[in-house]
């Protein structure tokens, strides 16, 4: 089968013919992919910023597939079943998965595209497939739910839902990119008083505009933290979002949110930030990080089966899975390219 | 009537003659002082570091007195009753008091000794007092409610509460002051698996260990790491309460926390911190600030009613409020003098 590896030594994807994946355990399935998406998480492996990804890895956590073959001790899913694969594995049963923090379970986690075979490929073995899985039911545009693999449950979770949003919050949001978005969209539902979208691609931010944000700040650094007090009668906001991952960005929120605030880490950082506990000690902040864990991917195909949440404005570009590289290429370069999500075939 | 000043230019305390205080509202009470105690802030608010003190100010936000006078509009007090003087005063009808952030109460807060005279003074003007005292049910030994002014529901609301310590939860507290110790003595009753104690004072980690704490650790850096993730099986603590307020306990706090864990901060900080979000990003922690609210003081006072919970060992010194200065000079010096709380009778 054709497959989309990482080349740990050129530190490029390469494309390339490999072996079709076979059951090893009997709670694995395999998954004959129809779409996959490619993930910023994706460019830094490319990168070289996650050495534990071994070399030729098929990358990629996110796509939707066809049911192909299932081990003996997978339950609640037939051969033919359209799913949703989740970028979370879940063994379900360990102290983490009881918790809701499958994302440290102690047999799973985020290892597609990272520690095992992931998703850029035309056949997946899943691990763990009873609690992996979700089945689609919709027959039609089923390429929408590519976006339930990570970056939906992703931003709801670790964005809007540590974040505690609540009706009537001050929310600002920084980074328009596809997680920002998607955080936007998922924060709505709550009816904030105000959200605030902060980035430095205008046109991201005249989407955002478009898909219901109150305010868009095309600034950094100071500026941006004016902005945002000059919006909330210098109060700060109840809730900040980042987005981004980086020391000026996580400067921003500690800068804007409000006594009594909370700050959501969505980020993904390569480096420690500097940390204002001189200001913040005494303003009962709470500051939250976190890695994905799925647990709230059920309840976002409820909400899109039921039409409460449209997801698929995020999907930029549509490509075969035969022009991958291409595909990557426009990703990687997304401020030149408007992209966001790009959509990839099978 | 004698009150201990702040002199903002000698940054010292003075005992001075000054006028007994008057109702200034109808929501006002006057309260004879029994017994006063010095706070670290104190120790802080003297080397200058709490700049919005006024000079001349009486310093405290700690005691218990007899009422003496009743603004028209005090509810639930009369004159005589024995009260709890709460370091927070609460309007009880804002947002914040709402929300049960009473320390940030747009008509109170943390205001006595602060940015009004407070309880280190023969009486007290007393604010919203519906809100802001506690009635003292027990005759006896009624000196004890001293700590519930402030170290209690601090290290409790800010400490156990904010960090959700759980029944074998593995906790470790960093610092063995009184609000460490006040820490512990409320975290015991949630039951956890570990309660270990670092501090550099080997006598608070021994009286640490004769209230309860399995494990103390009388290190600091790398090493005090080590120690704990020795004791964690490489794991790590569920909860972590930062109780000193440095940028290297503060490392300590964020290294030893176990994914899915939690950093509740209580203590007091004068400059940034360096915060490892490289690492912590990934690990769904949650990080807590905060002034104490004082919403768990009823609770509290319950809890020793009961004798559920023992408070008065933190009592290290006995002093008469004409050797105010002896007293601090005593608490100041802590560790020389193996103190903690210094009680001050009237």
């Amino acid at each position: 089968m054709k497959a989309a590896c990482f080349d740990k030594n050129k530190l490029t994807y390469i494309i390339k013919d490999v072996e079709k994946p076979k059951l090893i355990k009997n709670t694995d399935a395999i998954v004959k992919m129809l779409y996959t998406t490619i993930c910023g998480t994706d460019i830094h492996i490319i990168k070289g910023d996650v050495p534990e990804v071994p070399d030729g890895c098929i990358l990629g956590h996110e796509g939707i597939g066809i049911i192909e073959e299932l081990g003996a001790n997978v339950n609640g899913f037939k051969i033919g079943d359209k799913v949703i694969i989740s970028c979370i594995t879940t063994c379900g049963n360990c102290e983490y998965c009881n918790k809701n923090f499958q994302s440290h379970c102690v047999d799973g986690g985020w290892i597609f595209g990272h520690l095992i075979d992931g998703t850029q490929a035309e056949y997946l073995r899943v691990p763990h497939a009873t609690n992996s899985l979700h089945k689609i039911n919709d027959d039609n545009e089923i390429e929408k739910f590519t976006l339930i693999s990570d970056i939906f449950p992703t931003s709801y979770e670790i964005g809007v839902l540590n974040g505690s949003i609540k009706e009537d919050d001050i929310v600002t949001i920084i980074g328009a990119g596809p997680i920002g978005l998607a955080g936007m969209m998922t924060a709505l539902l709550k009816k904030p008083k105000k959200i605030i979208m902060i980035d430095l691609d205008k046109s991201r931010l005249d989407f955002a505009k478009s898909l219901g944000a109150t305010d868009i700040i095309c600034e950094t650094g100071k500026e941006a933290i004016d902005s945002v007090m000059k919006l909330t009668d210098n109060i700060g906001c109840n809730v900040v979002i980042e987005a981004i991952g980086s020391n000026a960005t996580f400067d921003i929120a500690q800068n804007i949110v409000a006594p009594t605030g909370r700050i959501a880490i969505v980020g993904v950082f390569g480096e420690p930030v500097k940390f204002n506990m001189q200001d913040l000690w005494i303003k009962n902040i709470t500051l939250t990080t976190g890695l994905v864990n799925a647990y709230s991917s059920k309840n976002l195909i409820k909400m899109i089966d039921n039409g409460e949440l449209v997801v698929d404005k995020l999907f930029s570009h549509n490509f075969n899975f035969n022009n991958f590289l291409e595909a990557f290429d426009v990703f990687k370069n997304a401020k030149d390219n408007k992209a966001l999500k790009v959509l990839i075939k099978f």
